[in-house]
């Protein structure tokens, strides 16, 4: 959605202004002339920012009715979820006793990068910011350790967290993360680059040296693999199998899932503006009906 | 060898002041007491910048005393050649009608890579230092284009032979040349990092704007696999499947390459210098003895 609001390069096409801001939604069906949609009927498309939207039914997808919190088709069981699990297991390719690190632990994607780790056999450490969504990684989710990225000795403490170093790196933030990673990748490390919260907002390079030939450099001597991806490129047979075994995983309680929710459109954007801040715990929903 | 004469981080342990510098070296036996050697057998080996070596036989492989250019065994044959193939099929994996551009293209890597590419049906751009090895580039290996990377307007030159933006970039040098390829790169393509000669004489990070973000936004952005390696990791089974295709693409003259050949081992630092600089063709040999 950061994309869509700047004309800048992106993978997404931008939303001019004055056109509905674009987001995946899930609705309960109104009225329809469609014979497959049904007043009551629950679904799951991209209807955006606003309170009621019309459709031709192909951009939705039937949600199971009887879904107990029909919301969770929008974090674990849906973009956020599928793009943990094909990010960590396609690109990051985790092996057992591998150490992990995960940006933006207590996120909607991060949470279940970690939890899907540690369910491979991984040693797992977090990065967020604060100590309550720290603590919630530990003791909630299970991570082995989560390191404050605003604690002045991030670094250092990073690397007492990471006394073998780092396997995998689950990209999502850039930034001061990414500089305190880079020095503990190992030979072979795995880079999934999902998003690059931390530059969203930059309108220019910060001042140098210039060190793109640093990280070139360190891809080259480390046998480093570093690749991005959009979960819309993985949709298909593979969402299939994604869905069944995180539904599996949620019954059995193996993955938790927690949910920020804020009442009411009007309040959409101040709550996304506190998002890119970093002041949302887990999958930021904005509720706009009681059912 | 440049990576083993500093003490810097990298894949090569150090050669200490006073030690033989490594190097593969193909070598005929003079004297042995070992049952598997005899007088006048060609060995494969890693003697070094030195006239005469001993060996116990464990690090010699022996070659096919009937090759009547040994010397391929240090080149198409051998390590560069290697690395060419699995770097651009392994990492690169190169689809028909790719677009393909080989840094150093005239080396003894770079040929080879460019002309398996074109093997594989991509159109293949080459860029290289000087007009004559691009000449050679184009009208003897057979490349579609090939682009000084002297000429004042290199990234105009590199543009317009790129129309259709770049699918692969196998990256031997780094600086210029990387910063020319960048803003073509298109979505999805890969870039396996084997060298980058460009910088190996760098003993401090160039002046800014940081451009580190700007790489990782762009491995984001356009979904970029960037992948170190060294061929040493790909040897075994692989090799022997490289070798008998290799041998039969040179057989069938749809693999060419040529050596640069400097005579005397008092000869060799000069003509290793000059490499740094770009002044040798194709694959840089030393001759010690004339059989």
């Amino acid at each position: 959605m950061r994309g869509r609001m700047s004309d800048g390069p992106s993978y997404a096409t931008p939303v001019a202004p004055g056109e509905v801001m674009i987001g995946g939604t899930v609705s309960r069906v109104d009225a329809s002339q469609h014979p497959d949609f049904k007043p009551g009927d629950l679904v799951l498309g991209q209807s955006g920012w606003q309170s009621h939207a019309i459709s031709d039914g192909k951009d939705l997808t039937k949600l199971d009715a009887a879904m107990t919190q029909p919301s969770l088709a929008l974090g674990v069981l849906g973009m956020p979820g599928f793009t943990a699990y094909m990010g960590l297991l396609d690109i990051g390719q985790p092996k057992a006793h591998d150490t992990v690190v995960v940006a933006a632990a207590s996120g909607a994607v991060g949470s279940v990068v970690g939890q899907i780790a540690k369910l491979k056999g991984c040693r797992v450490v977090g990065v967020a910011g604060g100590d309550e969504k720290c603590r919630y990684v530990v003791e909630e989710l299970g991570f082995d350790a989560c390191i404050d990225h605003r604690a002045t000795d991030f670094p250092q403490q990073l690397t007492a967290a990471c006394a073998d170093g780092i396997n995998i790196y689950f990209e999502n933030v850039g930034g001061a993360v990414f500089d305190a990673v880079l020095p503990l990748l190992n030979v072979g490390a795995r880079i999934p680059v999902c998003g690059l919260i931390a530059h969203y907002n930059d309108t220019a390079l910060r001042d140098g040296p210039d060190r793109m030939s640093l990280l070139i450099r360190n891809i080259l001597t480390k046998r480093l693999k570093m690749q991005g991806f959009i979960i819309f490129d993985y949709y298909g047979p593979r969402y299939e199998a994604f869905f069944v075994q995180m539904s599996e995983w949620l019954a059995t309680g193996q993955i938790k899932f927690r949910e920020d929710v804020v009442n009411g459109l009007e309040n959409a954007p101040q709550a996304f503006i506190g998002l890119l801040k970093g002041k949302n715990f887990c999958k930021l929903i904005v509720r706009l009906a009681d059912d």
